[in-house]
């Protein structure tokens, strides 16, 4: 075999942990000098931490690092990129196992495992339609229960007098429910707080975040992803149930894949969209476009929607009606009187506007509000304290609304409320108040939508806007699962109606008062403006919106809509989603890199020294490094010297953490002493089995003769590691990253040596803040 | 400056014109011994011609030439793979010029330029949308105009008996304005033939056809991509105006982007389907999904049915109406007697793959067509006969179907039949054949979709498939710019309709009949089977036939439908575009490598070996590589050789024929005699004055003393070109040459230096056949 060389190791700051280095020996070091950068006239706009240390040479590991890591004042959380998070290897392994199981399949076998692909996309598309399914007629069930109770209740005190009582009942049952929902969150699973839309965001641009796949409740896409994330490998951890089927799919690369699918299904069945969540997926997650993998997507959706309907119409007794939208029905769009003209358009774009000022300021507000959960409510019982203030609160304020609203509405022949509360009105009418609080937001929306003119009066939505608005700002971010789509979709219509209603009062009743006459039309472009102003999607909620109305003639004021929000609300702050993401200092990469940023090269960007490992290498090395607290690095580049030469070692190959652990476990050692391979031969299923949970390095245990023993990396490494010599501009660098989905990028000099190492957060580090490019600290947080 | 090293160049097959290598040194040849591969067990599964002759070391070179460059007799030329197609650059060349322009452009700039870029793409929609409209009125027009006098006519004559002179006034009158078409199609633009579907496909997939983009007519899809290409460069060549505008954008990946846009425009203006047009764009074209210009293409393909709608709306007196679809408008479906069920989903389904069997036939029979023309039609002369014959058989087998046919139906009081030919039928009664054949075909498909049930006898409707299908068979690749979009659909809803009609009549009148009752729904089907059969699009197809019938509802059957057309058709043949793709042996890239092609690696799969040019290289020598008409390469990997060192040159950048004739062409020489640097500065404007077309070598006169100079590359070569080690296997190869737009991917050995270079033939090359992986030939056809 090779001659096996002198153990060489550089010390890395690629994944560390503050205080990389130490104690390991550089060497070479003196070989990669950090050249002094010329700032150029475009760079004198920007304003980057590391300038001022990085022309110094020898001594810049350490400056930077007591500059960079664990500082000492905690700043913003969205200065700061936390070293916590691990990167998803979207890019295959192809070592030679991998390679030996891609030549040994036949054609056929590519055949079998693409129509398992497919199959696997349709199980997850009717186990998530099946939940939404299970998850609608228990919401139904249960509000309809509530709401009788409570309506019950008021109508025995209206008389009597005494409806403090009612208010309390109210109360004390909202609190109940969230109550439970938040001790589960708090207690048990804190990642399913919110949407899920952020972390499933985040999933797909890839980035580990722990337990987000993992078996519990959450609102639809969450439940896609969750629900893909289990059908695709065959297996479930938390039910300790393995199936021993598509273990081929226990990879990054295929998990991200149907994850993708999977909440494309859930949106799909949430707005009856299957369009929209394809779109949603893409957009949020996708980096390469692949033609296959997006009609995979498709399918997914499209069976998800399809068995919602198929069962919903079973549970209505209309079996075999499968035109019906999804889960969240807003009712068909339909008729004349909802086309609109082109006077209206600059109207349109007007409450585009108004969206995105408001959705900026929800944003704003809900930022404050975030801030001040992370620094003091970030105790459990604290938080479910605030969850089950809120649902009290919440009953208060809609129940103090109804009692002061003196907005009484005839009793349609249609009866189209579900629990019509009369209160003080006359018989035969019904409080209108109460339809908008007293219902469950969806009804909410639809009745904004499309009950006749006059049913609101304007003071009704005015204040039913102003106070949902704060009642959503504050719900948003508690240890709840539940999400922002309904409620801001629900302050839109409301403001958008009031909208239509003055605009209705303002003209003088003519030709034009049939269009006039709708004020549902305005409820839709303002549920839509409100929407995009606060999660700043264009494309998907487009789609999104027009297939949950039934109508495709909305589809340009929408999208309008959508865009004035998201330009009007990008100005003053950035997307809801965004905000929450980037105070988790989640290490996320947008689509490209900051414009500014071509004066920064790999040799800038790059973590270096990096911890190199041989391709013959000592098992007490590997075990020492995989050990070593202070840099817990997850991926280490392997070099092999040229035999009799002084020349320093070259690359020759990739290896991750994650394999090592697994070759430590099963022992795959060499001896030396024998003089021969007794390397115990690994099977590609050994490294399945483990994943995606691998043990940590401290559950192995090495002998001290095992530690004197030899492993040779050469079949397990990933041979041909992509490279980029160090004069790559980070642009470029970047796009080779985000478009590959990678999680190391070994930089080379001239003569194919490691210099550094581009990991995740060295690029997700730079970003355009208002005063140009700036660049975030790393941190332990 | 740095030493001027010996010249080295390595012949290449990189561009190669069959016989490479000849005349030129081989440096180095004896440093990348081919190494004999091992053919796995995968392997012996697949048949590559290579197979045979590559254990051979030495002579392989010569040996393969042989066997694989311009063979005696040509096979099919879908085996083949032309050399004739240049590739387009995707990849940015981030050479010095650029960087600098980068650095300097501040953060405000790169603002202006993303406004510009919304600016052009609203310019885009708006022009498409223009171009639309303006079809659409003249159509019409000409359309009324030829169906008015034939109508009269025919009147005229079936009192006086004597019809075949209408007959003829027909034919003439088809024949002639298909002889103006023709005309300007064969003489002088052959690229505007067909429908110029298959033409985008390329060039967004990264081929340059010639003249694919230049100023013509041509049907919309084209047509917006024309209008995008002028519209992004700010110039014209063929209207040879220069506004001095968007000159940033005067390269391959600004002018792809905006070629996308356009496309996504054009197809938004047909159909009404801006969301389609989008997916449209991404399914045919895109490979990185990028959310920025995703959102541009839509907001281009939005303004696009805008402009059309609003201008038609004019046009048709009724301003403001901004409701309508786009120009093809098929109705809309709605109400409830277009419902569907859940047993008909089945049936659906058999419709798809009826759809699926009948566009394979479609396909096959216009594949052995296009041979034929390829082989026989070639001449202007003959490609305009061919055209006027098939325009005057159309007309003749028309009327002989309206002829004999007794299909009299009554003459409805909404009179929704434009034309309507009364011939032998009784008073207050048409011909119902006639409102197929004599009619535009769009205004067919509408009435067969809407008319009430009845109005069709079921042995019209088969004889007019029958014959339809024939016709349009046959006029698919006629030198006129002619799509086959609508006539699929009016193919597949005259049989679709014909389904309705029978599963009407098998069936007992009862409580079904209702939603048996509308055969337009079924003619629905029929289209989308029938197109998604021969052109075998889904996502983008389903949106588009959602957005075109404006109805949600139709999605999920639509899809299965399209899945299941393609599935089926699949089995037998490729979808009609990707015939013609092939059978223009266009190195066409598809989404992934072909997936038995793991045992492949970069080592087989480049072209070897390769011409360097030094990066300070004498004059004369470049401008004789350039001239070597028997190697045309398009790229240099540029080398540099360590100084005082007998090693090898090391790889240091990459330069472009198209940069060096500029280069050349300003003489951008150092005189070495005068012992300093004379080299005149060159700037990005004269790079991009001088894009796309770049004079030939014989163009430039470099005259003797000229030769003797040197010439420094340095600020002009890509100094950081994307490299692979020769072990990377061929799918990790595509993924990065796909993922990232490249033209030229060089492969280095383990010290740096340039062992061959991945063009897009050399990926090309594979492909899946039926029995496993098959190896196209390349040819200089």
């Amino acid at each position: 075999m090779a001659n096996i060389t002198k153990k060489v190791s550089w010390s890395s700051r690629a994944d560390e942990s503050g205080a990389a280095g130490e104690g390991t020996p550089l060497l070479n070091g003196s070989e990669q000098p950090r050249h002094s950068r010329q700032p150029s006239e475009g760079g004198s706009l920007c304003q980057i931490g590391r300038l001022s240390t990085v022309d110094l040479e020898e001594e810049i590991t350490s400056d930077e690092e007591s500059q960079r890591g664990r500082p000492k004042e905690i700043p913003h959380n969205e200065k700061l990129l936390s070293l916590k998070y691990e990167s998803l290897d979207y890019d295959n392994i192809e070592n030679q196992l991998f390679l030996e199981e891609e030549r040994k399949m036949s054609y056929m076998g590519f055949r079998c495992l693409e129509i398992s692909r497919w199959v696997v996309c349709g199980l997850i598309g009717f186990l998530t339609g099946l939940i939404a399914c299970f998850i609608d007629i228990v919401v139904e069930q249960l509000a309809g229960i509530k709401y009788q109770v409570v309506k019950e209740n008021i109508e025995k005190f209206t008389e009597v007098g005494g409806l403090s009582i009612s208010l309390l009942l109210w109360a004390v049952l909202n609190s109940a429910i969230v109550m439970l929902g938040a001790i589960i969150v708090a207690f048990f699973e804190p990642i399913a707080a919110g949407s899920g839309i952020p972390q499933i965001k985040c999933y797909l641009n890839g980035i580990k975040i722990p337990r987000v796949v993992r078996l519990k409740e959450g609102p639809m896409i969450h439940s896609g992803a969750v629900v893909a994330a289990g059908v695709s490998q065959g297996r479930s951890t938390s039910l300790k149930r393995d199936f021993k089927i598509f273990e081929y799919f226990r990879r990054d690369t295929e998990k991200r894949d149907f994850v993708s699918a999977g909440a494309a299904a859930g949106v799909s069945a949430a707005f009856g969209a299957p369009v929209g969540g394809v779109l949603f997926s893409l957009e949020e997650g996708a980096s390469f476009w692949n033609q296959m993998l997006t009609w995979r997507i498709f399918f997914a959706s499209m069976i998800s929607t399809f068995t919602l309907n198929f069962f919903l119409s079973i549970y209505h007794n209309k079996p075999g009606e499968l035109s019906n939208p999804g889960l969240i029905n807003f009712g068909r769009f339909q008729g004349d009187s909802v086309a609109y003209n082109l006077y209206e358009i600059p109207l349109f774009i007007a409450m585009g506007a108004i969206g995105g000022l408001l959705g900026a300021l929800f944003n704003v507000l809900n930022y404050w509000l975030t801030i001040f959960r992370i620094r003091y409510v970030h105790r459990p019982c604290l938080q479910v304290m605030e969850a089950m203030l809120v649902a009290a609160v919440t009953a208060t304020v809609s129940f103090t609304m109804i009692y002061f609203s003196n907005d009484c509405q005839p009793l349609g022949p249609e009866h189209t409320e579900e629990y019509p509360l009369q209160l003080f009105c006359a018989d035969g009418e019904y409080n209108s108040m109460a339809t908008a609080f007293f219902n469950t937001p969806e009804r909410s929306v639809r009745s904004l939508f499309h009950n006749q003119p006059g049913t609101y009066n304007p003071l009704t939505l005015g204040l039913f806007t102003l106070t949902y608005f704060f009642l959503a700002c504050w719900t948003y971010g508690l240890a709840v699962s539940a999400g922002v789509f309904i409620p801001s979709l629900l302050i839109g219509a409301a403001w958008g109606r009031l909208c239509g209603i003055l605009l209705a009062t303002i003209t003088p009743d003519g030709s034009v008062s049939v269009i006039w006459a709708d004020p549902g039309k305005y409820a839709l472009i303002g549920a839509a403006a409100q929407l995009g102003g606060i999660v700043r999607m264009t494309l998907s909620l487009t789609v999104i919106m027009v297939e949950a109305t039934g109508n495709v003639t909305y589809g340009l004021p929408i999208m309008l809509v959508l865009m004035t929000a998201k330009i009007v609300g990008d100005y003053f702050v950035e997307g809801l989603y965004d905000i929450h993401i980037k105070l988790q200092s989640v290490p996320f990469l947008h689509w490209e890199a900051p414009a500014t940023s071509h004066w920064l090269t790999a040799r800038e960007v790059m973590s270096s020294p990096v911890t190199c490992l041989n391709r013959i290498e000592k098992v007490g090395t590997i075990v020492d490094t995989l050990s070593n607290t202070s840099t817990n690095h997850n991926g280490f580049p392997v070099v092999v010297k040229v035999s009799g030469s002084d020349e320093p070692p070259k690359l020759c190959g990739l290896i991750l953490r994650s394999q090592l652990i697994v070759l430590l476990k099963h022992k795959v050692f060499v001896e030396l002493a024998r003089s021969r391979l007794t390397q115990r031969k690994l099977q590609l299923k050994d490294f399945r089995d483990a994943y995606p949970r691998f043990p940590p390095i401290q559950s192995i245990h090495v002998s001290q003769d095992e530690r004197e023993c030899m492993m040779d990396l050469t079949e397990f490494m990933n041979a041909t590691p992509y490279t980029v010599p160090q004069e790559t501009s980070l642009p470029r660098v970047f796009k080779l990253f985000r478009a590959l989905g990678l999680r190391h990028l070994v930089v080379v000099d001239d003569e194919n040596r490691v210099v550094g190492l581009v990991t995740r957060k060295d690029l997700a580090r730079y970003h355009l803040g208002k005063h140009g490019l700036e660049e975030l600290q790393l941190a332990q947080t």
